[in-house]
């Protein structure tokens, strides 16, 4: 825990004083993204101490050949390895020849960083003093452009306090990069060509394997007191480093600066012959448009991406702090452009759990961006996984399943599956529900159908065909069972009959055929050429009823509940209250046996049914299978609390709501699990999100229309938040004793608020 | 498969021709040891193709850094690797100045390889044209010697065919060697002293991380035919290698030869400041001794093994090679002389599995060596696991067991758990039921009671304990379970109420309440100081009793047997006759969870439980589980077929029993498997004496008596074998139609036979 290291600021994270173990911590806390690149908050000039060195593009990834302690056969070749790139802020600093280095200088004071997420920049300012005895202040400022997302732009200031002082400026690029993560130290990149003109210099590299060719480049120019300067500068290249000196005599007092702008351009977007001089066009414009006026247009950006996705909470500056750090962290990692991207699940704020796309974005991911964003971001999500759906059935046939069954990978680059615990890779194939799920929750959402016939169906049959195949007959239960899984609750392995997996599977199947139906009556050309192009015949379609109709599900009669899997109640059913505390986290105190055996919990798993389903079931049912599985959970997963955060809502349980609400929503700032050094948790801040807005808020989507039942925190004076519903702009904001709604735009909507339909005409207050 | 390479022979294993793609292979099949130190089949002189080097010396590993692709809490720190220790083995052969090497010499004939199996040695015999034409002839001839095990001895003749030539020999020792197996590349040797005086040289090397000292020598003379010669030799040493020259004229027709003596000596037996000292007194002993007569200690020694242990096999030549291959690697492996060392599943013919103990050793090799051997020698395997009782309770502690509970290793060298999988390292804890079996089996064979008392009940104790704390109460099933395991059939992981481990739980609990209740009525001096140390109470006792007397075994009603876990019908019951070849071995054909959710069993898993206890149930119930069980085995475990053949010679389904009697004594010689490259499957042979004494031989100790029911496969006229029965020595011979019994030494014995008792007079053939 980390409870009083950053300041509650409802729209900065500032951090007070220097301390070198937390340099780390602040590294991820601190990271800036733009959607196509970012990077750990690394300082730019020299550190001799402890960091984690990261700087991303999006989709840029390494095949780091597959490392296990004994191989058992269908493991993936190789898992996709999240890529340090060359760096492009690197900045070195010497005072009278010696170098800066927070490290390593005599004092320090005054030591400030700030992200401010309201414009999106990230600032850091000390006093240092070094070994020759000269104070210096220095004020940092960078940023990544949202508007030229292929750049970044640094503002570097160095004013010397007590004498005149000869300062060097020593912008460098540098591609002699290495990942922390590696399994067999391999060398990941190959710099093919280094070189510079004027003011400029590049790098080109491309990934080993991946061959993925890229071009870092760098601008600099120097200031005194905010007035360019003519500096000569040496050059320094070698095989995979170039850097420029810019020395001069500064009079005490008097600042000296430096701007750099830097970044990416990648052969994604680019010819890989021409990323010179992509980087050299975006260069011309990025200084063209000057520092000052790119960091307006960054405030700019920012406040329309605020403008549609803030979440205001009055009378809990933490909590409002922490919702904001979740909602921007958000949209640095994903915004949508893409349909070759996805949302890591540590975004670009470091390397663990490598790859880019997890069952995350379809879970938990996409409410938030369907809802804060226009509805083709959601669109372009749901079109990333029809893209792989040719690459989830090799998946599937490597598994032996036959005839465009897909199995889509639990973690993947490009869509084939690259993760290697056989009881997670092979087993926990409830993710391909999640896909299905995400199709069906679009379209309740948006309204947009055609997303369906055009690409979604075929998606849905590569499912449906799995679960098919994958559920067996059992003769003894006389009933289709689905043997050998792994839930979402990743503390069981290889159990039968997990009650998500199975309902899920039933759920896939019975919505597939519904979207034939629909699409063959419907959409007849689009009918026909997909029945083709896969070759559905209807005997496949009885086929699959006769599985979805007869699925199993254990149940049991004494607690009235649907069973996690078969044999639960075999367990030793003692609650984790009853469990002493230094038996936990249970995932670093035990071993994995132990864990195996108990009832614990790691994540939703019948409750993230529920969840998903919540229409299906009353609200005695859940609340006695909240009842009976919440005891049991350890919420070990990020992605835990804000499904139980919802649900203690709906059942009116709002204190524990508040606690579940808290844990997800400052995870990261408080650094709950102490991992935080190693990345933030991208994927599960969208679940904050949707605590409060499907939590607290209630929000629902029934029959077309918006529905809310809201709900209010004690703890707090007030909330409000915006949805983009089928073109609608709706604001709510709830207090303890109403709740009003704000509409934009020209037509009036009719919402539902605590299963009252209500009228609300635009640009009006309509109050509660 | 392989089943014309090696000839048929009834006391050698012979191969004819060479052929490259074999080298490895056959470098495996004709492995020598001596229990002491054992070789890979390398050739002395330079061998440019590919081959697989290693040379073992018992006892001596190496602690690999434990790779994995993700971590889980429990996993040990590392895995003990065989180690490939220096060679001594070396000669290096220059014919004119050009070296000899089969791989590319310019024309090879007669080639001929020869592992006599009655006398302990291992021959190689060719006729090679060099490049520069000199065609010669070689012989040579090398053994490990059972007399002396810390050294063997090489004679090495060469004869110049069609021209005088100049002949060098070149013995070596080398220390700069490495592993095939290794999981950083680390080096696994840290050489400390090269030295030579006259005729002898010396390195001496130290293991990294384990730090056993070592000394590796030689010795060497050479020859004009037969007669020995004074050669000036030229001395080559650096860090790590030393070799001499001995190069002479020498004429057409003349055999030029060379004897080099060899071995190690170890910390293990010497102080490790004394180990050249040590080893000039072995050079010294054994050249006293001479190459010759050596040789002829080492057909006595031998011999000496097969009076006791061979068994013949008329009508069926493969089949008496096959035995006898067995019977000859299993003597080569372990010889009972050091409680320290134990039965490597690859002994010394190999790296793969590292670590030198499994639960092999009690579930199957026990039974040959106590039949074969002193009874002292099962004693001493017995021991081994005692000396280890401590570190069994900290790898039970490692997993949260506690109060003396002791969990042995699945795989060890030192007592430590050194395997990681969390599959079989946390979860296949059958392993200490077969070790608790074994003190049973101990005591029922030999009679020697005193074991239990002096070490093997604290052993029990600790046994008893862990099962108590495994074993969980099911309120549901109002019952104890034993949640989480993975039985002796590794194609299911991780399931709830494995049958057979179930049921050794309670048997041990069981045996050691008796056995408790025993050694206090009658050895109340060990009572009283084993309940001291190990704080046992009565009301421990009656936890053990309820646990034990309430455990759940899963039945079914349908099919009226113990099913081999929970939700074993759930499972497609598609019998391995109607699965397609071309997915076998499944192993190799399907990725793991598609094995795990299959009915398809790797080895024996309840019919282990009904092989141990065949006692506890009757021949219907026998018939029933094995008509149940055996159609989903595979026998994809080299332990499988052995335990079928068992129970269908006591079945009467002699051709099905014959059937699984070839698959497990000619596994390694017709390389079913295509692995024996890798090494021979040491802890399998001992799985075939007990098809041929046990299931064709029908032996049993019943009541302190041996009994035998004796069946003969159709395709052998006749068989026979001994037995080292509480110092009876038994021979017993079976044809189609008659039994007959020889009784050495000076005491009748009672015997049954078919359950007929038999009064058997020493001395004298009796005919049943």
């Amino acid at each position: 825990m980390n409870q009083d290291y950053i300041k509650p600021d409802s729209w900065s994270i500032i951090e007070e004083g220097f301390d070198p173990s937390r340099v780390k911590s602040s590294e991820s806390l601190f990271s800036i993204g733009n959607g196509a690149m970012g990077q750990r908050a690394n300082f730019e000039e020299h550190y001799s101490g402890d960091t984690f060195q990261g700087s991303y593009i999006a989709g840029v990834y390494y095949p780091d050949k597959t490392r296990v302690g004994w191989w058992k056969n269908g493991y993936p070749e190789y898992f996709a390895k999240v890529l340090n790139a060359p760096n492009w802020i690197g900045i070195n600093v010497f005072i009278n020849g010696e170098q800066l280095d927070l490290n390593s200088c005599k004092s320090l004071y005054n030591f400030q960083r700030e992200l401010n997420m309201k414009e999106g920049w990230l600032s850091r300012s000390f006093r240092a003093t070094l070994e020759n005895d000269v104070q210096v202040e220095v004020y940092v400022k960078r940023f990544l452009s949202l508007e030229l997302d292929e750049v970044g732009a640094i503002n570097y200031e160095v004013t010397p306090l007590n004498y005149d002082a000869e300062i060097t400026f020593q912008p460098y690029l540098d591609s002699g990069i290495t990942n922390e993560d590696t399994n067999w130290d391999d060398k990941f990149w190959d710099t093919t060509n280094v070189s510079h003109t004027n003011n400029q210099a590049f790098i080109e590299a491309r990934t080993m394997k991946t061959n993925f060719h890229t071009c870092t480049f760098m601008e600099s120019k120097v200031f005194i007191s905010n007035k360019p300067i003519l500096v000569e500068h040496n050059v320094k290249a070698d095989s995979n480093r170039v850097s420029f000196n810019y020395s001069y005599p500064v009079k005490k007092g008097d600042t000296y600066s430096i701007q750099k702008f830097g970044g990416y351009t990648v052969d994604r977007n680019h010819d890989k012959s021409e990323l010179i001089e992509a980087a050299k066009r975006i260069l011309k414009t990025a200084s063209g448009i000057g520092f000052s006026q790119m960091l307006k247009n960054q405030k700019t950006a920012w406040a329309n991406i605020w403008e549609m996705a803030d979440i205001t909470i009055d009378g809990d500056e933490k909590a409002q702090q922490g919702i904001r750090f979740n909602i921007f962290q958000l949209n640095q990692t994903y915004l949508g452009k893409d349909s070759r991207l996805n949302i890591g699940p540590k975004g670009f704020t470091g390397e663990k759990y490598g790859g880019s796309t997890y069952w995350d974005t379809e879970a938990y991911c996409i409410p938030f961006y369907m809802a804060t964003k226009d509805q083709k971001v959601a669109r372009t999500l749901l079109e990333y996984r029809y893209y792989h759906l040719e690459k989830a059935i090799e998946n599937a046939e490597k598994l032996g399943f036959k005839k465009g069954a897909a199995l889509y990978p639990m973690v993947t680059m490009n869509g084939e599956e690259c993760h290697n615990e056989w009881e997670i890779t092979f087993e926990e194939i409830h993710r391909n529900g999640a896909i299905a799920f995400a199709i069906y929750n679009y379209y309740r959402f948006t309204g947009d159908y055609s997303y369906i016939p055009e690409k979604g169906l075929e998606v849905l049959i590569g499912i449906a065909r799995f679960w098919e195949q994958r559920a067996t007959y059992s003769n003894d239960k006389n009933k289709y069972v689905i043997l050998g899984v792994t839930g979402p609750n990743e503390y069981e392995n290889n159990v039968n009959n997990n009650w998500y997996t199975n309902y899920l599977a039933k759920w896939c199947i019975n919505y597939t055929i519904e979207q034939i139906e629909k699409v063959k009556a419907e959409f007849s050309s689009d009918y026909s050429r997909i029945t083709k192009k896969v070759n559905l015949t209807d005997k496949e379609l009885s086929l699959w009823k006769t599985v979805s109709d007869n699925m199993y599900f254990p149940f049991s009669e004494k607690y009235q509940v649907y069973l996690q899997q078969d044999g639960f109640l075999d367990k030793e059913l003692i609650s984790v209250a009853d469990l002493s505390k230094t038996h936990r986290p249970i995932n670093q105190k035990w071993s994995w046996d132990r864990i195996l055996r108990s009832p614990y919990i790691k994540q939703a798993d019948v409750l993230q049914g529920f969840y998903f389903f919540e229409d299906h079931f009353s609200n005695e049912e859940l609340e006695k299978h909240f009842d009976f599985y919440e005891p049991f959970t350890v919420h070990e997963s990020s992605l835990s609390p804000c499904v139980h955060s919802i649900q203690a809502a709906k059942l009116d349980r709002m204190e524990q709501a508040y606690t579940f609400y808290l844990r997800t929503s400052r995870l990261d700032l408080d650094d709950y699990n102490h991992e935080v050094h190693e990345g933030l948790h991208i994927t599960s801040m969208a679940g904050t999100w949707m605590s409060i807005v499907e939590g607290f808020g209630g929000l629902r989507v029934k029959d077309n229309k918006l529905s809310f039942a809201p709900k209010i925190p004690n703890q707090w004076k007030e909330y409000s938040f915006k949805v983009n519903f089928r073109s609608h702009i709706i604001k709510i904001n709830v207090s303890h004793d109403k709740i009003t709604f704000i509409l934009d735009g020209k037509d009036s909507l009719d919402v539902m608020v605590n299963n009252k339909n209500i009228k609300i005409e635009p640009n009006s207050v309509v109050t509660v």
